[in-house]
């Protein structure tokens, strides 16, 4: 085989295998954060849209969709109703007319913390397929190379909000 | 607040920042799955059929279920159809009338190497957010971690299988 044709080869590997290990992962995380929201009549994208919403304090519904990686009629159609259930409010600003802006009320705000005290009633296999990683290197494995993928995917701007969020969770 | 409720937070934290994490990978990885083979009327399910058909020569519809990560019953019906379509043939074992088994038929090979063959005619964003890396390291990521964590829910049984096909392929 010439080098570019094992070269070609490798990268076609490469993205298959990566595919595998994504698919095995989202469908672990979806099933963990389906039994954890269920009893909440909530599905995973309007659990994700509120938890952007509380993060982003005034997002936009296109930033909803940015960070929530959802279409925006995705997005719109989660936010209206969740709007309707009383747990966000729409608001649009005099200086852009264009875009629906979203803001967590505090029955929604109530909603989320309902949740977050709910963690430990569900089962989380990724979580605690995590922690024998957790007790080896004393903290959370952190994903390096795959925060770099995803930064060279989705942008700066997409992980600096991701990681804006989570430090504000951890000093909330 | 005390160590326990901290500690408690900080595992909901990394539930949460592994569940963004794996979303928006998986959302890119679909896309440029989709594309790819969208030119041969399969969709990732039945795309993912094949390949594992093709790699676990003589595998049953359990094993595809599980090394696809979908339910039985989604392993046979999109089987079921690459069937309907010659590219898989179904038998029943004398040893085991219980399970189906599938093997990929010669028009199924064929398909498959058209596929692979037609692997650089659409953009893959996953692959492209990798080059990074691989410039920087002179090898594609590796994902030990996260390959840990994926073992320690699915088992050692389906990482086995899982890099004994990615093995197969750079040997073939």
């Amino acid at each position: 085989m010439s080098e570019e044709i094992n070269s070609a080869q490798e990268a076609m590997l490469y993205t298959q295998r990566i595919a595998h290990l994504s698919k095995a992962l989202w469908k672990a995380v979806e099933k963990d954060w389906q039994a954890w929201i269920k009893p909440f009549d909530l599905n995973i994208n309007e659990h994700h849209v509120l938890s952007i919403a509380a993060n982003l304090q005034g997002a936009s519904i296109s930033d909803i969709a940015k960070f929530g990686v959802m279409h925006v009629s995705t997005a719109f159609n989660f936010s209206k109703n969740l709007e309707e259930r009383g747990l966000l409010s729409f608001s649009k600003r005099d200086d852009d007319k264009r875009n629906t802006y979203v803001e967590i009320t505090e029955k929604g705000q109530a909603l989320l913390k309902e949740i977050d005290d709910s963690f430990n009633s569900t089962n989380h296999a990724v979580l605690e397929g995590s922690l024998p990683l957790k007790e080896m290197y004393g903290k959370f494995p952190q994903y390096l190379e795959l925060m770099a993928v995803i930064r060279n995917i989705y942008g700066d701007d997409f992980m600096d909000i991701f990681e804006k969020s989570f430090k504000d969770s951890e000093n909330g």
